[in-house]
This record gives C-alpha cells, structure tokens and sequence, in this order.
C-alpha cells in the first residue's frame, strides 16, 4: 500500500499555507512541526485581517486552548472564509469539558461545519455530549470509550472525526479506521496533539479528508516511533520528532504505517 | 533524609492540574517542565472561564511577565478562587521593579496573599519596598542581599517566599533554607525560572507550602545540574533538563539534594 | 579583519537589555537566542507600561507577525520612544504583502523612522511598493530581485535595510553589503528570522547601525552553519544552533564571517 507515501509527497510537492489560529503554548512547535513536514505554517487572529488572510490560505486550522471570546470570533470569522471557499479546516476542541465557555464556543464553530474534528478521547465524548471525565488537555478517557460518540459525532456534524490515544480512532459517521502509530512520550510534550492539527490539515489541503487525515496520523505516529527509538526522555524527544518528520521518506512511511480499516 | 523523594512520588501520584496565568514567552516551556515532572498543566486566562476552570485545579501560578491590566485581572480572579478554597497559589513578580503597572499589579496580587511568592534578587528587594537595581527578567542583586527583604516580606504577606539564585534562599518568615543545587547554564535558558514556579506549585499541591517549596527547588536545581554536565551549552541544556526531570529517581533527589538550614 | 569579533565582544560587555514587541511564536525562541548571544531579552507589550519600559532598554524590536491593532498601537509607542532617545530601533514587516493592515501598520512604523528594517526579499519588495509574490512569512523571491527595492527604501526611510535569504543584502542607501553565512535549514525553523532581529538589536545598541547589522547576520549565519554540521534536521538544528551562539569566540567569528562590499 503506497497511498500514504503518495500523499506526503503531494503535500511537500504543493507546500499549503497553513493557516492556525491555535494557542499559544502550541504556537511554535506547531510552526515547526509544519516546516519540518514540508508544509508553510502562518499565525494570523487579528479581526482586522483574519478574513482576508484566510483567503490567501489552503488549510485552516482553530483550537481553543487559551482562547477567550476575540478569539473564538476571529476562528470564526476564518472558519467561514473556509466554508465559502470549500477549503478544509480542523476544529481542535481543547478541554471542552471543562467550563461552560468552552462548549459554548464549540457549539458554535461545530455548526460552521469543521472538515475534520480531532481531540483525545474526553474531548470527543464531551463534545458529542457524552459524560467525560477529562480536564484540561489530557484525556482520562480511553479512545475505545468514545468510538461511539465520535461516529455520532460525525454523523451530526457532517465532520471527519479523529480520537487521539494510543491508538488512533477515525470516522467519517460510515467508514473508520485505526490507526496504532505512536509513542508513550507523546503526550508528555505539550501541544503535540495541538501541532497534528497542522499536519492533518496540511495533508487534507491535498487530498479527501477521510483518508488524508488517516495517513496524517499515520506520518506523524510514525515519526514519533522513530523519535522515540532515539530519545532519553520528552526533551531529547522533540528534536528527534521533528528531524523525523523532516526525513521521512514515502517508502519509510508506508512501510511502517499501521492503519486498519475498524 | 528521604523526604524530597518522597514528595516527589506524591506528586507523581497525584498529578496535579496546575493552573498557569503566565506569560507567553514560558507558556510552551512550562507546559513542557510540568509534563516531564509528572504533572498535569493548564493556560487558561479567559475572564469568561478562568475562575470556573480555577476551580478544577489543584494549584494556581500567575506571573506578570508579559501581562496587561486584562491578564492582571484575569490572575486575581483565579487567585481568589485559590484562596476562598485555600489551595495554593505561586506569584511570580516578574521585574516588578522596572514599572510603575508591575509594582501596581504585585501589590494587588500580594494582597490576595499568595502561598508562596518566588523570585529573583532583584524582584524580592523591589516586592519588599527596598531598593533594588533589576532591569526585566535578569537579577542584578546578589541572593544574600534580599535575604532580610525576603523575611520581611514574608512576615508581611503570609507567604513563603523563595530566591531564586545562585544559592536559592526559602524563608516562611519563621524557619529559612538554602538550597545550593543548579547549574551556571540556567539562567542562560529563557523562563526557567518562570517553570520553576509550576514545579513548586504541584509540589504544594501535595504538601506543606514551606517544604514543599525547598523539596521542588532541590529537585529542579538537581535536574539542572545533571542537564549541565551534558550540555554544551544552553542549547543542548534544554532537551536534557526535561530528560533529567523525567527521569529523576526519588533515590537520585534525596541523595543530591543540597538543602540547609538557614 | 578584526571588527566583528570586536563587535561581539562589546554587545556581550554590555549585555545590552532589548526590549521585544514580537509575535507569539518568536517570543520563546527569541529570547533564548538574545540569552545564547549574551544580551538581556525583555518582551513588553502593555500600553500601561510599554513607554515607560522602553526608557529603560538599550534597543528594541518590533515584528507584526501576530499583531492586532493594539500591539500595533504598543510597537508606536515604544519606537517613538526610542527615536527621542536616539536609541536603535529594528522594524519586521513579516507578510506586509499579505493583507491590508500589515500595510497600513507598516506604513505607520516606517513614518517613525526605524533605525534597521530587516525582512526576506518578498517582504522588502513588498515594503518598497514593490509587486511582490510572499505569503506568510515565506519568501517567494529572491535576494537579487529585491536589491533595488532595498535601496530605495533606505533612501526613503532613513533606515539601515537588510534582506536576508541565502546570501544577506545589506544597505544603508549607499554602501551595501553581501553576507553570505547561513545555512539551508535555517528557514525550516520557525522564527528565526524574528530572533535574528534581537540579535541586530543587541549589536545596534553598541555600535553603528550598518557595520552592526553586517556583523550581527555574519554572527548569526556562522553559528547556523555550525548548528548544520552537526545537525540531522531542523529539531537537532535548534539546540545546537543556539549553543553556537554561546560558544562562538571573536577569533571564530573573524575567521568565518564571508562579508563583501556590494
């Protein structure tokens, strides 16, 4: 199976601007997981150009991390650009259990239609409306838990629906996969989930949304194998990971992608 | 003596969620030395959600590095919410000699009476009322010569107040330590000390704010020392300063720790 | 030729304290790279103090990566400052082609007569009035083709103007400069275009502006070319480009700088 490869090397042959209106503990290992894949990341939330920036965009990505209400408006603003345009666009629902703020403020980028909709296990059951017990950015729950809730998920939302977790769970409301790439260090670095929200949309800049966003996963799974392989801990991890992305070849990534339809 | 270690299989144990309002050039680093420590952290500033979300959390650090009067506000919202719980909460008053806004914004938050407040030389001597010749981030008074300040400043405030230096120096006003352990290199490296604050808040999470102040100082300072002599520099010190908090042993801290009474 | 390494040697006597108003992916990796250097990094951006910060700095630098109105309002504030003291200031026009309010914003910090502008060749095209084809921070033209425009805009603007790329362009409207250290990795790791403005900054606020900018990018670019002998990508890049900085001796310095009249 070749697929995966072929889709790398279409997002490195097109380069997409990215466009992420993300947090800002995320904002610069997003910026380098992007150019280290091959992709061009900018960082744009000012009302004043969000629209017109988004225009200029392949991909966009919005995650409400450290967002406050400006914010959530100018991921707005630029998810509606998208919509317009019928370009993809990735609704990352950080800790969307936590507080009133944040279901709000996902309620409402969820009915602008997100393309792809990824977050950890208590995220996705949160926002399907499902009981979670998550907190903050680390899921308590398991991937197996929330299947359920992401397939209704992406029936309801008409999105692509990605659980994050040791192993990967991806629907589109009727197909799914799993995808089991990945390392035990990963969520010991901040923002990485937050950083695949680039890559996804990178790859879907390219590609259908489905199975761009599976072989994104697969990509970025794998470099985290690789890094892993190599590093002492979670610090000497994030250079390896992104050297990894940086060196993966086609052949190297489908060769070690571990994808299964569900 | 086994006690360091023994707070930090606690902590470990618990993982507490530590609510960060911190500036943005430490937010990713932060984020960064609390997953490698086995803590679980959260940036969350949003007037709409951040005494909600305070309430989720298990400690609270606010540092006025970058704020303005919103994020300000923002901190004391969070810290009343701490303190009406009576969980703890860290200040850092990042420079707070520079600028009218930082001695006005310290006061405020000072008077919400912090469990413990940490910083550098120059800060305690400025958060003291006494004259200090800081500029920004960097101290430009020696440790020994804020001790008095920090004393004051303790009996004053409720709070354990801790130097960050060379030879950090812990006082409750009462009892006082010196904790020689770190490493040359360390202030080389942007917002350590900022990070530091997360480490002693998921320790006094766990335990008494005055030990657990110096058991985190301890621990931090001994990863820095392992980091360095790997390093070439502040590079290099990076990746294995987070390797060497993950990786630290409740055998290593208790036997490299240099802590004393003052 | 000694006069780099001299420069060097006297920004790190100094230690000059550059105050920041950057973007947030810059803003971690910025002030490590001015740590690594040997200067004092502040990033202040709060109209209720961003004046009264700015009187104390030896320089400052300003990047509309991530702005919005007010930080565009706060850069005004701080450079007007610096242009009553006499002070150096540095302008990133990042994307100024992209949308009309990094127009606009531009238009109005190049009016307060920045003392060094410093972008990619699309970027200073753009600033000239120049047809440009950048998006983001992404130059999508060459050094060469923007010559002219730089020399027309230091003749405009008063200001020293440097295109960076493969080989550096440097000119105050009158002499020019080429420098050709660097390294091809170097625009696979985000921001360190805007770190390299500290870095201009540092060496600014002890020397002329034109020498000092051709000897900060000789510095710069010597360092990346060691970060790249060692490096496997752009994740190993990072620490050891940074422990370059720091270890890198005026003989070095000397020795490997590749600088020529124009």
């Amino acid at each position: 199976m070749t697929e995966h490869g072929t889709r790398l090397d279409q997002m490195r042959a097109q380069a997409p601007l990215v466009h992420n209106i993300t947090n800002y503990v995320a904002m610069n290992i997003m910026a380098n997981v992007l150019l280290a894949a091959g992709a061009s990341p900018a960082m744009v939330h000012a009302h004043a150009e969000v629209s017109e920036f988004a225009g200029l965009a392949q991909a966009l990505t919005v995650n409400i991390g450290t967002a406050d209400p400006d914010w959530v408006k100018a991921m707005e603003m630029a998810a509606q650009v998208m919509a317009e345009a019928g370009r993809p666009w990735v609704l990352d629902p950080v800790g969307v259990g936590a507080t009133r703020f944040r279901q709000e403020a996902c309620a409402g980028l969820v009915a602008l239609r997100p393309t792809i909709i990824r977050g950890n296990a208590s995220e996705i059951l949160a926002l399907a409306g499902t009981a979670a017990t998550g907190r903050g950015a680390d899921a308590a729950d398991s991937v197996a838990a929330a299947e359920d809730a992401a397939q209704a998920l992406a029936q309801r939302s008409g999105a692509v629906v990605a659980v994050s977790g040791p192993e990967d769970f991806v629907t589109d409301g009727q197909q799914a996969f799993r995808v089991a790439n990945g390392h035990a260090l990963m969520p010991r670095i901040t923002a990485l989930g937050c950083s695949l929200n680039g890559i996804i949309a990178a790859f879907a800049a390219v590609g259908l949304a489905l199975p761009a966003t599976v072989s994104a996963l697969a990509y970025y799974g794998l470099a985290g194998e690789q890094a892993g392989a190599r590093a002492d801990g979670p610090g000497s991890f994030q250079p390896a990971f992104l050297d990894a992305l940086y060196n993966m070849t086609p052949q190297a990534l489908d060769t070690g992608a571990q994808v299964q339809a569900a």
